[in-house]
């Protein structure tokens, strides 16, 4: 009787993970390539926004152990890739602020980092 | 020299917390009394959005040790009590659906957590 076309018993790919288990989520480049890995999620505690993504560039050479601090919107989720895809370039990254993981604290570097990659802060509105 | 009201040498109320520091955060009821502790949060990985918290409640006898999604419009985070508020009462926790932190994989069961706490869901829209 049952259909055999039931697509929700392979593996779902789920919309949500757990804040304890982020770390280790892959990120790729526009060609698809691993280039970096998401350590944690840096969240905003009144909203429940995610606006940084603490994470390592383990693909680029020379620049791979450190951590940088990516403003939340130049990640995407990518259901097919499971990870997310950024157009972040070697080029680009080399000049970025960061290299300090804890840089969030403060709100001047926070600030160098909006405005280096261009993207409007979650605070001062 | 230097004026001696600088505010910001003082250990700063910072609105960013990173995913990996969230567990133990407090919550505490309507009279600020501590009631219960995050686990972890739920993030949905496209938009970035908080959208559960997994929380125990230890200070309601009998129902302490079960983990709880709590959606989060339940909670408010408030910088004097350095953790969240929350209007949840015993008697409405007793009725609610949860006792497995897994739930939120399961949409039938998501839909009646929404159901209940009267919040609509991140999903559907």
């Amino acid at each position: 009787m049952a259909q055999s076309t039931a697509p929700d018993t392979t593996t779902p790919v789920h919309p949500l993970i757990e804040s304890s288990r982020v770390e280790g989520t892959p990120v790729y480049d526009s060609t698809s390539k691993h280039i970096g890995t998401i350590q944690h999620l840096i969240i905003e505690k009144v909203s429940g926004r995610v606006v940084y993504a603490i994470m390592t560039f383990g693909g680029f050479l020379g620049i791979g152990a450190q951590a940088h601090t990516i403003p939340w919107e130049k990640l995407h989720y990518d259901t097919s890739l499971g990870g997310y895809r950024t157009d972040i370039t070697e080029a680009q990254l080399s000049g970025a602020p960061g290299g300090d993981e804890k840089l969030w604290r403060d709100r001047k570097r926070e600030q160098e980092v909006h405005d280096y990659w261009k993207i409007p802060p979650y605070y001062g509105f």
